[in-house]
């Protein structure tokens, strides 16, 4: 393979890690979409064991501050590798597990209603320690449902 | 049933709901504990299911936020439910039903790590609209995992 | 005056207010901007006092933090004045006087370097109870030096 | 000198910068103090120019969001100097000029109202690369202000 196709080959690897691989997102049904595009996003489906408020419906907000979490560190990753010109699958990965969390702030702005929900996020600055992020959790209407900030140690 | 014993009741009846009625907190298998005695705290039990870091096996971020954002609105609701002295469980629900939250950050001090994880919480300040709560997380060796600070509408 | 003049003339008296009757404003040398087009900003010009690096000259974080607070609730304000249609001064020095920052996070993102520094914010969301905004802070050349989030009580 | 009076001499002179040489303190009349005994707080008198509601006349937001910052710097940086040994002034100094906030939440609980105002904190966890802070500020009432938390590079 070509430069090119060992990091198109190596960001599927990637994915189906964080699918598959990471019991918590797996449990959760939690897809990665656009990822070898630079604009990483999650995609979940409504599922009924995600109700926080069972009179109304909506979604959990822990599920909601899970997202947004998990969508900040996969952009911070994606901008670090793309930066660092990382490309293989194995220097992918052991990007990845350099990196963690420091602190999330998640903002819930509207009750979570909706049959699918998406994370996306951007990075703010990448310095040499530390990604600072912004996310967003919308859902099929396209409406903001939260908000968050997150800061990760990149490794 | 004397007043005392409608308010051990229906902290009762409020635990069965926060356990049993919130699918979320089910699936998470949430125990609420020392509801009725102002103290409120969550355990939760170490899953495979659970696991972020599938070399290390060390919980999720997500169940981490997740856990400090339920139990900062257990402190919320149990402060508000005391200051009002509110002691029937259907004024209790009514209550919980008008509180939600506005904004949480969690700070991730160390690796989940551990079978047994216990949540909990006090609050700084409850107002007219708005309390702000701290919240800890500790593993079943006492090991300080992650802290939180939220602010909810209390209705 | 008709409806139009008395609320771009109750904008005038609220700018001076802002700029003259609060004192740490004054203080700073905070200009209000943009007011009565319902997108304020904040200009502060580069003071030898703001310093907090004596070695490399930068803004002090204590002063990025009070201008993103600043105009986190002066943007809540606008919003909640302008759907609210509330035109005249003392209407709109009463609806002031209602809010208050419950909190804020800010993000330091580079060095505070410039001769002036321009704050501005947009509304997330805004409830009967709680706005929701995000601020940021750009010096002269346009880069970004911080971001904020606040959650303000709308009264 | 032996090492005991190094690091007692070492902490008047970082005090004196803290106090002196950073223009912003200096202009808030900052003074920094039990940082030789390892629990370093600030003191400020309260001024007319502090203040933010000019009808109630207590402290501006920005003010108590500054203190709280610089406190929380200031308490990582002393955990840093102490795990780390770091005795002679100018190794402290060096010290000083690697460290940077990342991000601060600020946490308004009461009015700020008093002549006097203590800031306080302690570190949560310091790693390799982060530490995290708690951070309060009290009244002469000793009426808690505001909290906080901090996220600071330890270089």
């Amino acid at each position: 393979m070509n430069k090119v196709d060992v990091a198109k080959s190596s960001w599927n690897v990637l994915r189906e890690i964080f699918e598959e691989s990471v019991p918590f997102h797996k449990s959760l049904g939690i897809k990665v979409i656009n990822l070898e595009m630079g604009e990483p996003k999650l995609s979940v489906d409504m599922q009924d064991k995600f109700v926080g408020n069972f009179v109304r419906g909506n979604l959990h907000g822990g599920v909601i501050s899970c997202l947004l979490d998990v969508i900040g560190g996969i952009v911070a990753f994606v901008d670090v590798v793309n930066r660092r010109d990382i490309t293989t699958s194995d220097a992918k990965i052991e990007q990845f597990s350099k990196m963690g969390t420091i602190d999330i702030r998640v903002d819930y702005l509207r009750p979570g209603f909706g049959s699918k929900f998406i994370a996306s996020g951007f990075v703010l600055r990448t310095g040499n320690k530390v990604a600072v992020t912004r996310m967003e959790l919308h859902n099929d209407d396209n409406l903001l449902i939260a908000v968050g900030t997150g800061a990760y140690v990149v490794g």
